[in-house]
């Protein structure tokens, strides 16, 4: 499929390379996909098929799979030219035997039969993981996980924070927290005391790092103890105005970063997204970013924080320029992958080669997949390998900056050695 | 032109396909040029070669236009590199007879001479048309425009909603309106009143689109109808203050919605322009933007009017990263041409792939021409056409992603169907 | 190095050009390096190396010169894949006999004993110049810079107005000041006294340009006399408030452009720096930007001043399309360089390419090295001139819109002839 030949080279030569996916939201104790149902029911497929005219009855909780498949399929024709559409075209061709050049309504039948044949292999784990390539995943946790029944050599926890800093407000995420550590928070102290529970536990059952979404307008900033308290104790009241909200999603974001000191785990910071701007749009499918947010924003954190690493993900080109210049000058500002609505070669294009440019390799992780089913990690991933093998060809091996084995190191970097050092994995 | 084999004949193929235009400001009365003056009067040159040196005393309504023109070329050896000049140079060749390679003072007589040979054919109109394979275009209809004497299968009428939405504190567009429906929008209640009034004649004579341009600070949200009423009320006294500005433009803007859902048409939303940045310069020279802006703003008309489709159209890259994920997300949201600073090679290209690889190719609109008279059609769309057959060359056929037909396909649904669907035309 | 023909050929003809840089740091007293610490002590590599895990203690003033450089050295392999990198190696192999393919810790002491060797002949300056086919270069003088002791037709002064704009609160400055004219500012006549001063002295001096960097939230706009004279007073008490600041720094920016007005003296503006955004940085590594700024903040200054030429340099490829758009439209905005964050060719190929097909070749100041000593023009221009080389083959001449003369004709315009008439040197 790759036209030039030094770039198809290079791509098998990265394809050679086992790496490590340092952000997924697989479920470790069922990695992979059971039916059609649980490719086609990934987001993209869903709210593409829902922007370009599918109605969401299919997408009901009771409604048939089969039939919930066979209605994504018929809209593919809207959207096969997406790079979403080829990941799936990749699933198809890779996993489940497809011929064909496109997949339509007419496929329906011979694809779910096929899903139901080959995801149901007892190794079908074990087949997708080695025709992957892929070494470790980082997956995204609650803070109340059990941890408990997966090999955590492959499948590498990862504490997930969105729910306490911004929703700790709900009592039942206030519930679970008291379920999960038997303690309540009611002011500062106890905060810190929920937070360390969480990390004690979490670093003793392999966790590698703290991740966290976060929206285009938050600012980090410490809060002043007192004010803190104050906070949390009117969340108990359940009439906790916006001044609370704002103080205890701050003051318990700093609190996060101090346990990444303590811990000395990396934190990941996954900024710019707006939750629920299209809030009449399928599961997963009603986020969306506002590109006027800025770095400047961290730069008290990263300031605050020099002994705690930050693997930032940005959703914009104007963001990731920015990203670029802040991995240059702060030693702890790390890059990390091309997220969500930046993750289409276009844009990888254009943000890889910036940074590859500019900021030292060290500090750059390429590419992670975000997948909610292992099936999903090959196809990305290869997207963004075509993209790294045009830009090795064309920006290093042929201006003479590196040779062939020297690209091939620089890829290792992106796709493992850097996540093994940062990581410790 | 086209260095690259398959870009050349995917450009042959594209440019075979009749397309649909769906916005412009061409005057069907007098569709084409009369002289050179209408070409080389185009703001495009006049703010060029104003910005490149020229002082603006030959655009003065009472000057030679011979000499117009003659100071204009003089000053075209300035602004050779440009796009736009590109366009003009594509203009004489086409359609004056202009052998040469570059436009000079000393070609002014023979311009000028040819211009007056050829423009005044009397099927000249018949003949820009047949060069450019164009089938129908839209036009910019003020609410008082008369909509008779042209062909409404040719040129499509389009309700221009910037004055009543931005000036109706002007006595002069509160005149008009009393004059175009024989109301007074004295409260709410008549307001709606007057728009029905644009809507019913509008629609009755084949308009197929609502539009506006909107400055990059506008958020529309609707407005409490006691609060719109009084805001129309203090418009009368010719007091009103800046607060009342705000309510009215935010009302009508609501509105204005609401009868595109009642009247089941398309709204289409320029968004980010402020206007007379330059207040010296030349006519239609004077507006620029202001990058700091996003659809986040338009988010809550998005959700409240799902039966509403917009075709929006953005300033800048930055805002076309938001513009491919807000056509992705949401069902109504359609990506609209490339427009004003957006339309060099350089931007259209970068957004152009964003769109194609990101969202479903049922919701885009390839292009628009913007064009006060028809010979500038052909010359806009050829510079579209060869960024997008070398897009297609290089992100679909050769990567094997579409043959060569399919991807003449997708160009159709850009350039024509997509069109007809969307406007019902 | 250059794999296409067109792309060589084109670059070696550039590279005939002798060319004027607009902008640098040089001490023309001083203008070449010393020894390797002069070249590897440049904060682009500093900073790099700091960012990639070397701590600062080489950095220190009292530090072994020979150690830091091989401290420096020592983390090189870290960023080689930069184009910061590649600066040095061009220098490495042009001026030191380099003649590896990569620099390491192990080259040292021979890279150390080559500089001791190269850089201290005694016509090292001339031998810098001709090699790198440099006709002038601008300095960055502060206002009590003396001014003598160098060649002005090679080094062309330019003041720097940061430290008045921003500092005058700074008694240090305010000294400086007293001691540069004699006079104290203690309001807004004795103000424009002190400027008034240095432009005489400047432009005595052959001075060709007034500069200020600002940061992205500075929004020029006139100051009231009576209001500028009391803040400026406050300044005398030690107790001055941020309204005092907000207001001199306003009211000495637009006094400086008056005094551009009639000293005939262009301002080049460089938008978009925040200061000391790390504070813990290395010398000169500690600034970084907000890509939320907008030129419409200066739309009132382009205005105001018909008749000064603006020469603006911004930090990222939003604000650049920005920039394009304003020089298309402002007959004063001129666009100038690739700055800092920018500098890279991922980001000057979409700039420049932007630049040449939408703004008038005649305005545009195709790049500035930046440089604080000569060695580092070369390479940095290289840089430029192999991006600007694949620019005009691809979108010049092979499309056929020049000819390669034409194409070099217009390098040569960005390169030279547009600096010499824009300064008027």
């Amino acid at each position: 499929m790759i036209h030039d030949r030094l770039t198809r080279d290079l791509f098998a030569e990265i394809c050679r390379i086992p790496f490590i996916d340092p952000h997924s939201h697989i479920d470790p104790r069922r990695p992979v996909s059971r039916s059609l149902d649980d490719i086609l029911g990934y987001h993209y497929y869903t709210e593409l098929a829902h922007s370009a005219g599918m109605d969401q009855a299919p997408l009901a909780a009771d409604a048939d799979p089969k039939e919930r498949v066979r209605s994504i399929l018929a809209h593919l024709d809207r959207i096969d030219n997406t790079s979403q559409y080829s990941w799936f075209l990749e699933i198809a061709r890779t996993f489940l035997g497809f011929k064909g050049d496109r997949v339509t309504e007419k496929d329906a039948d011979a694809l779910w039969d096929a899903g139901q044949r080959v995801f149901r292999q007892p190794d079908w784990e074990h087949k997708v993981l080695h025709a992957s390539n892929l070494e470790k995943i980082f997956l995204t946790n609650d803070f109340d996980d059990p941890l408990e029944g997966f090999d955590k050599s492959r499948y590498v926890p990862c504490l997930r924070t969105d729910d306490v800093v911004f929703h700790l407000d709900n009592p039942q995420v206030r519930e679970r927290v008291r379920r999960a550590t038997g303690i309540e928070p009611l002011d500062a102290q106890t905060l810190d005391n929920v937070l360390g529970r969480f990390f004690e536990r979490f670093t003793k059952n392999g966790a590698k790092a703290c991740a966290i979404s976060l929206p285009p307008s938050f600012a980090p900033r410490p809060v002043d103890r007192g004010d803190f308290s104050r906070a949390l104790a009117e969340f108990q009241t359940e009439e906790a105005g916006a001044a609370a909200g704002y103080l205890v999603s701050h003051g318990v974001f700093w609190a996060l970063a101090e346990h990444c000191r303590r811990f000395r785990l990396p934190f990941d910071l996954m900024i710019g997204v707006n939750r629920a701007v299209y809030p009449g749009g399928v599961h997963q499918g009603r986020d969306l970013f506002d590109q006027r947010t800025s770095l400047i924003q961290y730069a008290e954190l990263f300031n605050a924080f020099p002994e705690v690493t930050f693997c930032v993900s940005v959703l914009s080109s104007g963001q990731n320029q920015e990203l670029v210049s802040y991995c240059w000058i702060f030693p702890n500002v790390i890059t990390s992958g091309h997220w969500w609505y930046s993750n289409v070669p276009a844009y990888i294009t254009q943000d890889c080669r910036a940074r590859l440019q500019a900021a030292p390799k060290t500090k750059q992780l390429g590419y992670y997949s975000d997948a909610y089913k292992l099936e999903f990690v090959l196809p990305k991933y290869n997207m963004y390998r075509r993209v790294l093998a045009q830009i090795l060809a064309d920006d290093f091996v042929r201006p003479g900056v590196y040779t062939e084995t020297q690209a091939v190191d620089l890829a290792r970097m992106l796709l493992r050695d850097n996540a093994r050092r940062i990581f410790g994995v």
